[in-house]
Order: structure tokens, then C-alpha cells, then sequence
């Protein structure tokens, strides 16, 4: 055995100060998100209505390399960061591979994933803009998890909007918000016109994601003091999850390691985006010869079966046109897809690179990622989330490559998170009776009927 | 702010090698197991019928100071330890006290709790015996998750018998053990003889502890290749968890601190024995001033009102006799009761450490528990298992203390684990609907109406 150790933690001291701004890098960078009605890019005047101002800022700023990461997020981030980097070597040893396999592993924290360091990030500027409170939808819950934790400690309202079925089928992910302090309401709601105006016209309907989206913003624009914050696809979102990869960073250079592969789950791009980023500027610099790989679910492939064009960011379609890989604002996966990785979108910036050339992207089954999990959990010791498991089997995959080849490639993946509040999909599995519904082209051409008239 | 960090890591190369056996300092040693049926101590030979040889020796073994962990152990532990030791900063902020705070958290891996400290330990002894496979029995879940763990790791058959209610009414706990491999029974069940009597008794009962611990034990001695094991009160689970204390001394000594009260709660008393074993090392010897306390619930309240008598450990009645502070082996915690720490007796080694006046205990109500688990979630962000909260409540209660006097203590609880599979308690406490069962006095007289007459 190597003396690489099992888990590399840095030290706080050691700890990123700095955000880095991946679109500083890029060549070309990520199209404008667009208003839909004039179809000119939104202007920080028509963002601030929805979100906190120097959100905006951060969400337009596509030059400055390093932002600043204030004292207080940092704070936070100490109580559940550095998260480690872990080599596992007992994976590796299952697998007879030469290849070394490590991982960031992004789940020991309550909300579960990666999504606290945005989350802490958003409320801290909507406290320090001196809101009274923030509203966000949520549809597998992690994302209202993360930001009730964050609002409760900076003592913010925190209304969440929770996909009815969501809200039924967990009510333990609800539990969690609720004793951060959260309001969850299961949307549609009778709270907001646009919710009564969608419940009178589909009586019963057990809700969806863009019609959480559409009742949060109602509320954070019709509430003084409130703004809507969103926990994926956006660049600022985007930028807080850096801090993920130049932790990584940080660690392999610890260990004296050079990735030769990296992989992450892509959904909205938040963790993916967030692990590459000091390394995909590297690339982007010629300073780094690395594959970068995003792993998506073959029910919803945005990056391997999707569009590049502007479409809506919501099923409402309320929210700014946004240029990405789309299957289209319409689109919904099979209700028996487990997990979230469930946006039709994704990203502008990983879109724009992906276009570009730097990355690639796969899409795996369902019954392949639990099988994946599975291994993991009974070799690594943890249960992954559904989401991280599809980074795990393209990892296993580029492990079991090497095994054939012979090659001692270092193979580095983002592990968002853990399956805590996933069973019922995991039961699934242990049951035999998950399906691998892939949509048809028919149904992909119905998701783009659509798309706005905009270039 | 001190320069002492949020969390504490020892390197890998600082955990320890050794476990150590706090009996071989005691002054007193605990009373030996005895046998119902001869009333003597139980022999090694009679015990290895039931339990794999090498932890009949260390049950057994009362003087040896120090016992090696097994290579193969120190790798699993690499995986998930070592565990922070973590300064509660933001506690302390929000109490406004000069006390520092630290605690030890162990619920950083997929058990959710300490209890993999000696499932791993365990199923390596059966292992390296040419075992097929044990059996257990689990409540709440959390050592039946455990061992599911371990014996996946070193490929073992494992057979969990769970406590019907607890088997339906939670099924993620059920799931996590499935995904491990492991085979779940509800109990009482018709694989064993004594689950066809009850069934046949009791038609439609839910179970019990008691019950579930009599068909793993039919199942361990009537199957080839097998043994029983168990995930408290036992010496040897003791010895194993004595890494958690050893590796808090580590910490501390690392950031130049002496603990002044030491907190841990109390079930069984696997973890409260493992992190103070080291400490109390130093107490008995003088050379440590320190309190120790022990915090159980007052719905289950052995230390502080109990009997101190040899009694039996299971409802059943089928295993040797301990003596132990114990409200009867037919006592039963009031159903309303959250969480684990429900067992009528407690660790002999405890229990005699506590009757020499080495450590002090107190028993609090459950909702105080919940109100202090939902503070320390809002403010250190991780969601603590009902057990772990009721060190949290006599931890903030001493800081408290320390508010009024003024006096800067350091107090170190265990935070043993996380409640991610406790949020149908969390809701009754969000609900303002839990209630405080205390044992009347005729309850604890009808438990100890069993008691066996053996001195």
C-alpha cells in the first residue's frame, strides 16, 4: 500500500479564502441569460427584483478570477469543511485495478450533499441585504435542506416549496426543514394565484418542479423583504461550489497526485461545475492533459441527447431564457427515476464548455447506478446518494478500462452526497423492480416544441 | 477566537494500535456473567458455545492494560475514523458562555453511530474463526446497520432479527441492512422454535428486544458455523469502543486541553464506556480531576433508579446473569419512548465504576432532550440522534452553569451518532406532541419482581 492515506483533510489554515470564477477562464464565454419578453439579456436591474443584489452581481460577473469568500460563510464552512478527499483503496482492491481511485466526498453534513455551500453562501447576502427571508422550491429535498440550515443560522425566514408528491412520499426530508425552522408548503398551494389558478385548472395534481419554481418567485416578489434563491444551473451557484474543486485541488497537490480523469454527476451542473473548476481552467491553459467527464442519467440526457439553445429554466416558463443543453422546458423524466439529476437544462458555463470541446459527457441506465452504489456502499462503507452513484459507475468503468489496459491512471470523482432519504429507490433495486425507461425520440421532440424564437 | 480549530483530525498515523481495557484499572473489578442455571461464573467454554472464541478471552480478560487491534480493523477504521473532535464555537456563542464545548461526533458514517466500532471488530474474530456467519438482534437499528456493514466488508452471512414493530415501522433502517447484504427478520418469527411458541402465545405481537435476542441466540447455537453477537453492555464491545476515548485523549492533548466534565449518555453503556475509558483510567489513578457524567432517560432510568443485583439481560431470560444497575429484565420502557437507550440494565463495568462513586448520573425528560437536539442542530448543523441529545442536554445545561459562575470549563460530550432515521420523533417534537412517561414506583416494582436470587 502507498502511504497516500484513506482520507487527506486539509487544515482550516489551508482552507480556500477565495471563490474561483471558472467563466474568467473561458474562452468563450456562457451565452446571457435573456428576458423573455424583450429578448434582451437581463440586466442586474431586472435580476435584483428575484434575487439578492450582489448575487447579481456574482451572476453577471464573468471576468474576475477570485471572489472573496466573507468571514462569516467561512465560519460556516468550518463546521463541516475541508471535506476529505478519500482514496479508496478498498474499491480498488475489489476491482483488481491499477488505476487509483479517490474521491471528495461532499456528504457528512446534515443537508447531505454539496448543497450547503451554496446554500450558506445565498443567505448570508440575502441577511446582509437585510431581508427578512428567502423563498426556494425543492423536489428531492436536499436543496430545502441545505438552505433551511443556512437560514436558520443567520436567523432568516425560509419558505419552501415542495413538490406535492415529494412532500407526501418524504416526509422525513420535510421532518428536516421543519426543525431547521423552514415553512414547507407542498405545491401547488392554495398560498400563491398562480398555485390556485394550476390547481383549479389540474384539480389533484400532485405537482412539479416549474410549478414550485413558479410559486416561490410569486412569493419572494410579492413579499417585502423576501427574494427567491435556486440551488443549481446558475453561475453564482456555480462559483460557491468551487470551493469544492480547489479543495480537491489543494488535497492532490498535498499528496503529490495529477488527475488523469475526472468525473462528476451532472443535473443542473452545481457539483460538476464546482469540482472541475480550477482544473478545467488548467486545461483551458494547456497547463493540465485531463479527461473531464459528466455523467448524466439516460432518462434525462440534457448533454448527450439535448439541444444547445435558449430555452426557459422553468416548466412555468416565468424565469429568464438561458442558452443550454435542453430536452426542453416540457420535458419530464419518468416518474420512476430515482433521485434528482432531473433538469431538462443545464448549466450555461458547463454547456458552453462542453460545446467547446473541453468535456465529455455520458449517460448511464438506472439499474447500472444502483448496482454501482451498491459495490460502493459494501466496499467504501458509505451509501451514496442516487445522483453521486452515477459519477461512482463511470468511475468503476474508467477503473475496470485500466484493469484491461494495464494503466495506473488517477481517477478523481465528486461524491455530492449520501442516500439517506433515497431507500425507497434503493429498496427498489433490492427488489429487482427498478426500470430503465429511456425517453424515445418522439419524446424528445415533443420537449422541444417549445423553445422560444431566440438566438 | 482561540487558535484551537472548528474540528480537530488526528493524522492516520496517530490513531491508535491498541484498545484499552479499563477493568485492568479499576480498584473493583465488575462481577463475572453467571450462569441462571448453576449460579457460577460462566467459563470461557460455556460462553464460545454462544460467542466466537477470541471475544470470550477479551469478555473474559480483566488485567491486560492494553489489547492490539488487529491490522485488518485499523484499515476498516481508516475508512470512517479517525472521528472529529469537534469545538461547538457557534454553541457557545449562542449560549453566551465561557464554557468551551467540545464533543467527539461518531455518526460521520453510513450506521449513523459508534456502534461500527465493535461491529467491525467482531465480524473480523468471526472471520478469522472460519465462520459462515452471525446473527444479532436490532431495535432502532443502528447496530443491526453496523454489523450488516462489517460482515459485508469481510464477507460474512448475517441474520438480523428486528423487532417487528420497529421492522415496519422503519423501513429505511430495513433497507440500508439489505443493501448491505444482510437477511432481516421480523421478530418474533416462525424460523425458530421459541418464535413459534410466542407467535403462538401472543398471536399478533410486535416484538420485543427480549424476543429478538432469544431467536438470534436459537439461531447462532442450532446453525453450523455461526455465533451470536451483541452491540453493548459487554466488556469486549466496551474494549473496542475505548477507541473513541483513546482518540479524544489524542485531540485534546494535540490542542493543549484538559477536560474538566466529561458527558457521555447512557443505554447500555457501549459508548459512554469507550470514551471515557482512558479518563477514567486517570481519575481512579489520581491523576485526572474530572466528573464524569452519565446521562440516561428518565423514561428508562437504571443508574438513578435502579437496583444494583445480578439479573438477567434479555426478557427471555436465556442469558447468563450480570449484576448491573437494573429496573428488571421485565421492565419495558413506555412505547412512546424515542430512540434506543431503552435497555433495562446496564454495562457491569459501569455499573460498578458508578457504585464506587467514580462517576455521577442524571436522567432527563424527553422533550428537554428534543428541545436541546433542535438547538444544536440549528446551530452546529448536524441533526443529532435522540440518543447523542442527551449528552448535548447535560452538556448545555453544565455550560449553562458555567454562565452563572462565570467559569471557563471544558466540557467534552460524545455525540454519538445522527438522527436521519429518527424523524417520526423529530415530528412528534415539531408536532408539540411528545410526551414525558416517567416510571411510577410500582412500575419499577413490577420489574424487578424477576429479579433471580443470586448474589
Amino acid at each position: 500500500m502507498s502511504n497516500i492515506p484513506y482520507k487527506t483533510y486539509l487544515d482550516e489554515s489551508e482552507m480556500p479564502k477565495q471563490w474561483y470564477n471558472l467563466r474568467s477562464a473561458m474562452p468563450n464565454k456562457p451565452a446571457p441569460l435573456v428576458n423573455p419578453g424583450t429578448g434582451q439579456p437581463m440586466t442586474a436591474e431586472e435580476l435584483s427584483g428575484v434575487f439578492c443584489e450582489e448575487l447579481v452581481a456574482q451572476e453577471l460577473d464573468e471576468t474576475t478570477p477570485y471572489i472573496d469568500i466573507p468571514e462569516e460563510i467561512r465560519s460556516f464552512y468550518k463546521m463541516y469543511r475541508p471535506s476529505p478527499l478519500v482514496r479508496a483503496y478498498c474499491l480498488e482492491e475489489k476491482l483488481q485495478t491499477p488505476a487509483k481511485l479517490y474521491y471528495k466526498f461532499e456528504g457528512n453534513n446534515t443537508s447531505g450533499s454539496h448543497k450547503l455551500n451554496s446554500a450558506i453562501a445565498q443567505a448570508y447576502y440575502a441577511k446582509k441585504q437585510g431581508l427578512k427571508g428567502v423563498t426556494t422550491e425543492t423536489g428531492a429535498g436536499q436543496w430545502g435542506t441545505a438552505l433551511s440550515m443556512a437560514c436558520a443560522y443567520f436567523e432568516l425566514d425560509c419558505k419552501v416549496f415542495m413538490v406535492k408528491v415529494s412532500y407526501e412520499q418524504k416526509p422525513f426530508r420535510r421532518e428536516v426543514m421543519r426543525t431547521y425552522g423552514a415553512s414547507v408548503t407542498p405545491s401547488p398551494s392554495m398560498k400563491t394565484e398562480v398555485g390556485k389558478k394550476i390547481l383549479a385548472q389540474h384539480p389533484g395534481t400532485t405537482g412539479s418542479l416549474g410549478c414550485a419554481i413558479s410559486e416561490a418567485v410569486e412569493v419572494a416578489v410579492t413579499n417585502e423583504g423576501y427574494r427567491y434563491v435556486l440551488g443549481s444551473v446558475l453561475n453564482q451557484v456555480l462559483l460557491h461550489q468551487s470551493i469544492i474543486g480547489l479543495e480537491t485541488e489543494a488535497a492532490l497537490k498535498k499528496i503529490g497526485v495529477k488527475p488523469d480523469i475526472i468525473i462528476g454527476c451532472a443535473g443542473g451542473g452545481s457539483n460538476l461545475g464546482g469540482l472541475i473548476a480550477p482544473f478545467m481552467r488548467d486545461k483551458i491553459n494547456g497547463d493540465l492533459d485531463c479527461r473531464i467527464i459528466a455523467v448524466e442519467p439516460a432518462s434525462c440526457p440534457s448533454f448527450t441527447r439535448g439541444k444547445f439553445a435558449y430555452d426557459f429554466c422553468d416548466t412555468g416558463m416565468i424565469c429568464p431564457l438561458a442558452k443550454m443543453y435542453t430536452l426542453g422546458s416540457g420535458f419530464i423524466p419518468a416518474p420512476n427515476h430515482a433521485g434528482g439529476l432531473r433538469f431538462h437544462g443545464m448549466s450555461t458555463t458547463l454547456s458552453q464548455l462542453y460545446h467547446d470541446g473541453y468535456m465529455e459527457a455520458i449517460a448511464v441506465p438506472q439499474t447500472e447506478v444502483f448496482e454501482a452504489a451498491t459495490r460502493f456502499a459494501r466496499t467504501e462503507g458509505i451509501l451514496p446518494a442516487p445522483e453521486s452513484s452515477h459519477a461512482i459507475k463511470a468511475a468503476i468503468d474508467e477503473a475496470l478500462k485500466c484493469k484491461e489496459t494495464g494503466e495506473e491512471k488517477n481517477i478523481v470523482f465528486g461524491l455530492t452526497g449520501t442516500g439517506y432519504f433515497d431507500l425507497v429507490a434503493y429498496q427498489k433495486y433490492n427488489d429487482g423492480i427498478m426500470d430503465d425507461y429511456i425517453p424515445t425520440d418522439e419524446d424528445l421532440e415533443k420537449g422541444w416544441a417549445g423553445l422560444p424564437n431566440v438566438e
